[in-house]
Order: C-alpha cells, then structure tokens, then sequence
C-alpha cells in the first residue's frame, strides 16, 4: 500500500430479493419534489415503473419525469435535467436503470446550479464541483458501472464528438442510497447482460494492471475476477440463476466503488478507446471494451512482464512449469481472450459497425494514457487495426 | 449473494505516511471539547502524543485526557470516560491506539447519555441504541481489529469476569474518520504484531467458514487471506518493511469492516473461546485465537467439509490429487498449524497462563454459537484439553 489515500463512500447499499421495502423509509429523508429519471419503457412493461410511482405517491412526492435517457446520455438531456430541476426546485433525483442513467443523474446533479458552462468545466477541464449538488437516489436495472456506488458520470457530447468521463468526489457524488435488487436485471436483454459483465471485467483488469508493488487491492481484485468469471458462467447457461445474477450485481458494485483500488496505479487506456469507439458507432460499451482489450493487453504485456504472468496464473491457471515468462503471460491473455469468445462477445469491429475510415479518428481523438506503457496514436491504430 | 443485506460505511480514511496531516482539517468539523484516550505511555515516547496535542491546541480545542486504557478496555473505564463526556459536554472523542482504545471509545460514546445501566443494555442484551451518542476519531498504532471502521465494542466486565463484543450499527458507531499511518505501528513490540496479524487471520477465516453457496464475499476473504500471509511473511522478516506494515494495517481494516462478510453465513465461534480465555488470563487476544483455532477447525471441519477442502486448495495450495476430501481438509488445518509456528506463536494455553482448573469455566461460561456446527460445553472442554 505504497501509494497514500483518504477513502469514504457515503452510499446505503440495499441489496436483494427484499431491497424494494427500504424505498419509503429512503424517500422520507428528502424533500417533496422528485425528479424521476429513467430510460426506455422497459421499467413501465416489467411493473417497476407502478411499484416506484406507488411509493413515491403514498410519500407525498410531487413527481416530474425524464423518460428516454440514451445508453450513450448525452450532453443534451443533461441539461434538460438541470433545467427541470431548477424550475422545480427538485430535492432529489431518483434514477430508475443502469449506469446511464446514473451517469445522467450526476450530470443533472452537477450541472442544475452550476453557473458556467458545466461541459467545459467538468467534463473537459476536470474543475473542482463547487456549486450546491442534488441528492440522488438509485434503483438497479441493469449492472456493470458501478455508477449505484462511486462518482463517475460519463456524457456525450454529440455536437463535439466526445464522451468524456468524468470522476467526481465520491463524498459528493456518490448516491445517497442504491437499492440492488439482482431480480431486476432478469429483464436486461443477453446481450446487454454479457455487455455488462465484460465491462465489470474490464474495470477489474484495469485497476489490475499498474504497479510493482505487492498491494492487497491486487489480491483483492483477483478475488473479484475469479468471483465474476464463475458467476458469469453461471449466468451464461442460466440468465434467471439467482445466485449467479446477484453475485454479478455485487462484483460490479464492489469492482467499481473504489474500495479495491486504493493504493493502486492503473491502467485506464481500454476504456479510454472504447470512449471513442462509442462516439463514433453504437457498440455497446461492455462489447467494445472486449474487442478492444485482447490486442491492447497483447501490445503493452511486456511492459508490465511480472504482474501479466501472475495474472495468467493466479485468473487462468495457466501452469508456468517449462515455460518463459513470455509464454505464460501471452498464454494469460488467449485465455482471456477464450472467456470472451465463450461469452458469445464478436471478435471484430467490424461487427459493431466500425469502418476502416474511423480507425484514424478514434485513434486520433482517443485520450492517450495507459499503466506500464503510455500508447502513441500510431500504437492506438495498430490495436485497432488489429481487431478491426 | 443469497442474504440479503444493507451496507453503509460512514468512516473517512486517511492512508499512508501523509495521513496525520488530514486530522486540523478533521478537527474543524466538531465543537471544541475534546476527550483524548489513549493508552501506556508508548504514545509520549513515540512523538505521537505531542504531534496530536500541537493539532489540538492549534486547533482550539478544550482538552480532557484519559489514559491508561487497558489492552482489554474495562467497563469502570466505560464509566469513567462516560462521566468526563458528560462533565465537559465532549464533542468529539479522540482515541489513539489501538483496537481496545478504541473500543473504549466506542463504550464511552454508547454510554455517556445512557439512561439505564449500558453495561445490562449494550452489552448483555444487545438492546438497540436509542440515546444520543459522541463522534469518535481515532489515530491508530496497532492493527488488528478494525475497531478503526466498524461499529464493533469489545469490553470486560471485572466484577461478572465477562468480556462481551457488542456490534453497534456502523451508521451510528463507526468512527467518523481514522488516521492509518503504518509507521506508527512500527514501535508496537514484535509479539504484539504477531498477535495482530493472527487476529486479523482469524476474522478473515471466522467470516469464511459458513454457507453453502458461491458467494462473492467469500473470493474477497480469499484474497484478502493471501494478502495477509504474504505480508506477514515480509514483516517477519523485516518488521521495518513499510510496504509489508502497511499491506498488514490495510488487510485489517478491510478484514472487518463488514464489506467482505456482505450476504455471509459466518462463524465466530473462536472469537467467543478466546473472549473467555481474555477473561481468565492476560493472554494476548490474537495469540488465544491461534492456539484455540486449530483444535477447534480440527473438531468441526467435517461439518464444512467443502469449504475446508476449497480453504486448502485456495489458501493453502493443497495438491488435492489423489486425495480424498478429508485427507485435503485436514492438509489445509495442518498448513494453518504450521503458518502458526512460522509466526513464532505458543502452541499450548499453558504457555499463556491457562491452569486445568481454568477449563471447565472457560468451556462453561463461553457463548456456544458456530457455522456449520453448533458446539456443546463438552466440545469446548474437549477443544480446550486438546490444546492445553
């Protein structure tokens, strides 16, 4: 634990088949107005939709509603929120989905009372959140982000071809509370569902691969990973295995609340392309992030020898007897590259609707970062070229 | 993930060599009258006390000191400290040291404005706490217990011989912020680290060894295990190894502030021997938990079998190859017996100051509970004689 840090994370968890009772009793510490955000009518055919109405009414909430949040939020809506919430003097957010609408949510949060250009101040310029925030409140659809527990609010910006992520405090931004009901995300397309346990992948491999130190937030991170994989198995053969599908909401939750990167130097370059892939096509984020990882991790590997080899065997079991430490690294990632194949995920961009045309521009306007080696445009075109 | 919970964790964490310089900034936050608490004179000689009472005066603050807290924190000095908060309307109670200190502290919050015997209510009853209670802060110089992020309160009772956890609600009880300076840790003698790291050791299998299904928590006490024995390993060899202290103090903190037993049938039943022990001798608390937790694995691991087959294969690399489940089950006991030895621990309670006449009352007067099996007195006997 080489690295300093301060960590707190106001957010209430309520987890499971029961979470949905703890709504009145949440609602109660707030104010009566509500803004009601969520995204397609998923939430009005599955029931969640009357149950949430239904609590909020008997609270006396005066409720205003924004519906048709996008799986890319955009700049847009956000400021339509904001502006919902100042004419409504709105005491908290609720929003009813997945990571796009809390994304969105924050946004709103962020934005309602800033008084300069909110895109430019936080999501370009990365400026410190002074102005006054609405609390926000969450109930779980579909998992991945970890939005439900941590600061992070990724927008795009349509007009300017940008998704940009930004982290805000955890202290600030974090919801107040998150109701996790692993039910809930029975009704997520398959799809989606392997989209979302990529991305929760991801992030555990990205906050993995950085440093040299022997930090516990690695080994706790291994204990994510092998979590995630034997429950998306699960999942895999059976999307209503409860067990599975709960144990997937909390590895996302955990994977991404902050707590098991602590101390951590990290590696954030894959979602950084994968940002620019999204804003050029409509891949879904989770598929992008797998299509992007298995050239990427190929091309930086040697950078980071010691910790690839160790994932390679502490993840996949890869056996190092009579081998280098190149082969077992190179061995690590084909099995990662063999998980995503067995979770049904396209191998190419191609098949996500990428052109040969917008390699050089999600190369170009890709944020250049990365944990053992920092990537050059050139190194980004190459990886995409890779997988296209 | 098939209980259902609810999770929050108030505390803020200041980590690493800068984390002392967070406390002006934590100070500002509560009223001038402050209660410090601390121990033996090791803070004095340390610097320490001297740093805290600089940022005290600097800040303003009306200083009432209790020392001398004990290492297992009586209920006279609950009293104590409950009638100083009362006398001098303390706004934040500041403990330095480490577990028994602040549990103390955490006894003199729950107490203070108590109006019945607390000792009958809190500890006994585990009645709710329903009276008002004081902010705690904490600086720590010992790890173990991770008194530093929970709500729990170990204390002893002299006149009824019982020492009795009581687990307040984090919400309410854990401290409001904790300054985890590994550094600190380093004037703590070789035996009592030792003691620390075994007592951390215990949580982590005390948390493990329940259930039946495929729970994410149960992957995270796996790592956060593997993390400990590697660093406790490096300490041993160099109790000055910063990186090796500081991945102890963090595998603690995580160890028990509840967010790795999320949804986790446990079993404390190790932790309630050894409370008995605590109160028949001086024996340090994590090395009674070593000494009795062999025996005691040993007596009900057939009740678990698969767990205890799936604690040696992960925790212990047991080769299960030819083997039956009960030959890996108890490979994986004798590699705790012998991780135990490594860490230099007496092996017998007659080494600790047990009598034979000790045995009966200790088997009789413990709080019979357990995970896969429920104990009986004359298993506890049995358990007792076997280590004696």
């Amino acid at each position: 634990m080489n690295i300093d840090f301060t960590y707190q994370n106001p957010t209430r968890i309520h987890f499971g088949k029961s979470a949905m009772q703890y709504l009145p009793e949440e609602l109660a510490l707030y104010g009566k107005n509500v803004l009601l955000l969520y995204g397609r009518n998923s939430i009005k055919a599955s029931g969640l939709y009357d149950a949430v109405m239904s609590d909020l009414q008997k609270a006396g909430k005066k409720v205003v509603e924004l519906a048709g949040i996008k799986s890319n939020p955009t700049y847009a809506q956000v400021l339509q929120g904001a502006q919902l919430v100042r004419e409504h003097q709105v005491d908290l957010i609720l929003a009813v989905g997945g990571g796009s609408v809390i994304d969105c949510a924050k946004g709103i949060s962020a934005s309602a009372y800033c008084k300069q250009d909110p895109w430019t101040l936080y999501w370009e310029q990365q400026a410190p959140l002074a102005n006054p925030v609405v609390p926000i409140g969450t109930i779980l659809t579909m998992t991945g982000t970890a939005s439900e527990m941590n600061g992070g609010s990724v927008i795009t910006n349509d007009d300017k071809k940008l998704k940009l992520g930004r982290v805000f405090p955890l202290e600030t931004m974090a919801p107040k509370f998150s109701i996790l009901n692993p039910e809930f995300t029975y009704t997520v397309p398959k799809y989606q569902m392997i989209s979302g346990i990529f991305d929760i992948f991801s992030h555990l491999m990205e906050q993995y691969f950085g440093g040299n130190d022997d930090c516990v937030s690695d080994y706790l991170l291994e204990g994510d990973m092998l979590a995630l994989i034997s429950a998306a198995r699960a999942a895999l053969k059976d999307p209503h295995d409860y067990e599975a599908r709960s144990n997937i909401m909390w590895c996302a939750t955990m994977g991404l609340n902050k707590i098991l990167a602590v101390s951590k130097e990290q590696d954030w370059e894959v979602h950084m392309i994968e940002h620019q892939l999204g804003a050029y096509t409509d891949c879904a984020h989770g598929i992008g992030l797998a299509i992007i990882s298995v050239p990427y991790y190929r091309a930086i590997y040697k950078y980071g020898l010691h910790r690839f080899v160790r994932y390679a065997k502490n993840i996949w079991h890869v056996n190092p007897e009579g081998k280098s430490d190149e082969q077992v690294a190179l061995e690590g990632i084909d099995c990662l590259s063999k998980f995503i194949q067995e979770l049904g995920i396209p191998q190419t961009l191609r098949e996500v609707g990428a052109t040969e045309e917008m390699l050089p521009l999600i190369a170009e306007s890709t944020i250049k970062g990365g944990g053992y080696h920092v990537v050059t445009t050139e190194e980004v075109l190459e990886i995409l070229k890779a997988c296209f």
